[in-house]
């Protein structure tokens, strides 16, 4: 059981792909807030597929209808849910696959965790279909952000061995965030840019896959967020980026560079800028004790490649008991990177718009 | 708020220090175990200050109480809760310097989190002598899942620029785990483990500090542990590997290398091998969709280099609001990462029995 | 924000009167159950209102959709979703009266909390009509329930100034518990049911309305379920009672009577009976210390006569100021008490299974 | 597990009777609050044992010591941890009687529970010398409402069949109720405050117990505290109240006499008062929808007589599995009643602190 994350607020996620419906209940939204319904449409857009030629060529109805906790264009306070209905359910294009175990999916672990009852179509409750409400409760907590000068935004610091520059850790302004938010793929230089596409391109022609790295920064949040111990900034982004699916390493500001570098080279010197406190460099990421400094949050994140391939791999069939070879239908994104930028986004807005209402809880 | 967590395994931990006493309460421990005292001091000691010259010299006694949960030699099902008395709670040394935010340090995010408030002494609630307590319910929690043939283990994969060889991710043995627990430096490797000493002497020597890489990894465990969608194996872990005090980057199997592999090349195929299902490869590090496949979990935790240098840093005054220099009272460690190592293997021995007490919970 | 409860069973329930849907989302169901969706569809009944001339004659179409966690006729083990549409959506009826606090509703309490943004349609969030999806959680759980045996039911105590007797409290057999469930007023002794019957509707007649206490038994629970010192079955129970609309009482066993007697009158004497221990008496209502004795668990609800009544009343108007009197539409049911009798229920059955999966978490 | 309770102030309590020491972790304590460490000893005085005739003649040192969370005479905003030592531990007088279930105690459920193994000296973990810590952390909760003008105080309502008035519920004033913490029975009418003590004394003197039902109010409270729909002012309240050792009922506003009220009688119509709305009649208790509507709030609370009675009990011996007979040690309260009171002051003050809290968080 873990459907439920959250400490002031709190989100309940269900579905599985092939399901009658996948949704969301976000519990714990202040009142009265409009909500920028094409600003949600936007952010859901960014992670559907069949956009372009790097992502999937099916189309996912990602139309979503919200049930209740809005009430006269405004949030009420209660429980805000929302649905998206599965438009495509037939079961029978899995039945044939369905003891055949598909390699680094969930295939098997979902077989035991479940003792074999999981609704396995299209990777079930494992697909990342299941990160589509997850956008929308995103988009919410990142316009309710907004409205106190939050942003977040990411660029795709790798695809492959395509590697591009990193943000400028100390100096990130709202406007390369919010250009970011449009681009297709978006990266800081086009050049590197172009190559990841290739790159992305040529692997859906190699009927194979790649990985990459996501950089994403959230900027001009007040000092003093987070909760030791256990309740750290890190810790709780933490623990929200490793549910994304496919994600496999988190790292903050210089991350595992840091673990390299001298006492000396790593420390984040102070200075007084005006009314505020900065550091000259930024390898901690905004986060010193598990606490925000007010210097941007800076993480990455390790995307690994697309499981489905269209290669033959070796496996077994546990209707059998024996070993056998899949080739995985092809109709899968070649990099699923692009799409999974907003996921990152809205996991680390519902974190952040948690922590801002902690900190509201504080008496002083 | 944040220093309890867990679902079935409740920690509370407390304390600063150089306050009155550090400690934990453990609720949800199983009823009738008879705790290994030598086992826990011997994880205790890895732990504990002043054992050579790549540690501080100062001397803590890490010699805890039990208060409650502890009957005739067993446990009694209720809180286990455990102090450590501080010995040295000297304030005159610190009060001199308590305006002057360290670097790389809490001073300034404790410092706005808790209003000016926090216990500034020795870095109060966010010292690394905090996990003194972690390691002694983690000694616990290491000592249960042994009876059930988990075992849990790690090198030092790097220090500085010297870096050794990787596990073998697909076939770890309790021997070499139990070995590397009873290094003082532990590697896989003698020549890397030489370099690396050096390198942490050569730090100290230079007023300077050096950070490093840990691998852990965890054998034998069952597969089907984990809680989609949050509460997955990799969120929880990372949730506990990103309180520990000095972690900035969290990768489970080949984390941010498979970001750059192709699917072909991630991708772990399956076999039967026996009664058991293995992958030939273990780029996922025994875990996929969050839960377990029964393949040894593996993950590389990034700590950084001590905050506390010798060197001159630029940094600033709160209580006149100017900027100052700080050189940072030599006597501390230049490289926390072998200490670093038993609070790691603490913190995953915790979320794994967590895992395992929710297993039983589930009706089959 | 309060809409999720449960530790090994994660209920979040959503919705308002007048919204598009109500709904639940239950996480922590075993996988592998088969559902018996025609004992749902009964227990649903029982809550629903129109049945009879003791309660509204509204008709609610209280038809489930499950949306997700059901496959193949079997609980996934994922979180199982269900939602039933509001077919009445009509604003305008409500919008003469939205200023106007109905005295003894959520009204006026619901404005502040929300800060005027509730949904004041039908009482929104706080209708009884959001218990629905409750009685749905229930009815799984109590499935789930008398597959080890545990059967839980209730009979009226009393309906305004008429009272019966009450569960002989040491020896409750499950066919009596089941045939209470089907009958349309469930009391011990028709004379008073008679009685309660013609209060009720003599209330209806006189544009009054009735309350009523409900004594509700749980039998063969295994010894040992609950959670001291904050998790007992008291305090779970008594936490989820009191979270049912109506519900300003609750006692266990021999209750607020227990209070004023002696310890030797009140003291339950222990015995051995076959291989089980019991007691001769069953003041302490199957609880002591907070845990299960395997005696019947009793507890009593004490419920509110219907706040909606024909009857004119003195009240406020929030958006004058001032002071006006207010009849409230008479369609509404004069005694609410038999239809919150599966809603005691489920919550019972709920908290219960909670404590059935959490026992199984214990190492043993 | 269950000795951890809270939303945004966190509780952890820990101790047996006969152990080393009790003790509560209170985590999410507002930083920077100066403790009146007077008002804190005079509320543990208030359930100390052995100041009068009416209790046991014991004597308990209930010293407690501050070891976390409490630096330079504030609080820091981390943990504050206290544990009190005990003084007697000596386990041979328990031993003897240990297999000897005593009636209406733990002994029985407390040895299925933990299998065997809890701690069977003066109830271990169930005595309710634990408690001491909860008035610990109920007296600093206390301290931080009465800065916002909020109070909580009792009197008792009943002790076996003496029975007084009770508050008058629309109108409490703030010295009321201080002037009945400072009394050795709280009562509002002496008269039948005497023949209470009467009634205790002869408990006393026929080797007998007594039980009662005290009644608490809470004034000031703001309007709009609670969280439904599980979340409610009802329902958190009742949670910690049933965890109080003793506590068998709990009702609020006219709780069970409500139930045979008509609609008419029982709805608390409302009016303008000033700048205030307040309700004629306060039947509902201050909490309407499960939310406080500015009315003080009113809960009663029944208590059991004490257990341990000197009059022989039947009973049974678990290390023979036979038949045997008990007279308790009569050391202890003829009535406990008084000594609950602070006890059910302090977990009514730790849950309106956590809503407090919560209320702040809310955006606006």
């Amino acid at each position: 059981m873990g459907s439920t994350w959250g400490n002031n607020i709190k989100l309940s996620i269900f579905g599985e792909s092939h399901g009658r419906a996948i949704g969301v209940v976000i519990d714990g939204l202040p009142a009265g807030i409009k909500l920028d319904l094409d600003y949600i449409d936007s952010e859901m857009k960014r992670r559907a597929p069949g956009r372009n030629k790097m992502s999937t060529p099916r189309k996912e109805g990602d139309k979503y209808e919200i049930l209740s906790g809005y009430f006269n264009d405004r949030t009420t306070g209660t429980p805000l849910s929302s649905i998206i209905y599965n438009t495509n359910q037939r079961s029978r294009d899995y039945d044939a696959m369905k003891s055949i175990m598909r390699p680094s999916h969930a295939d098997y672990t979902g077989h035991v965790r479940y003792s074999g009852f999981n609704d396995y179509r299209g990777g079930g409750h494992f697909s990342g279909r299941i990160t589509a409400p997850l956008v929308f409760a995103g988009a919410i907590a990142k316009q309710i952000l907004l409205n106190e000068g939050i942003v977040i935004g990411s660029h795709i610091k790798s695809i492959g061995n395509i590697e591009e520059d990193s943000f400028n850790m100390v100096d990130i302004d709202t406007s390369l965030l919010e250009r970011l938010t449009k681009m297709e793929l978006p990266v800081l230089n086009d050049t590197e840019g172009d190559q990841m596409k290739e790159c992305i391109l040529k692997a859906r022609e190699d009927n194979d896959s790649v990985g990459g790295v996501v950089e994403t920064a959230a900027i001009n949040l007040p000092e003093g967020l987070g909760n030791p111990f256990f309740d750290t900034v890190e810790s709780k982004l933490g623990h929200m980026l490793f549910s994304v699916p496919a994600v496999k390493g988190v790292e903050f500001g210089s991350g595992f560079d840091m673990a390299s570098m001298k006492g000396s080279e790593a420390n984040d010197e102070l200075y007084i800028c005006g009314d505020k406190v900065k550091t000259y460099s930024n390898n901690n990421g905004g986060v010193l004790g598990g606490i925000t400094n007010g210097m941007p949050i800076i993480f990455r994140t390790a995307i690994k490649p697309t499981a489905s391939i269209g290669k033959s791999q070796r496996t077994i069939d546990i209707a059998t008991g024996g070993a056998t070879e899949i080739e995985v239908d092809g109709r899968h994104d070649p990099c699923i990177v692009p799409r999974v930028v907003p996921v990152i986004e809205a996991v680390a807005a519902i974190t952040l718009l948690d922590f801002m209402l902690e900190r509201k809880a504080r008496y002083e």
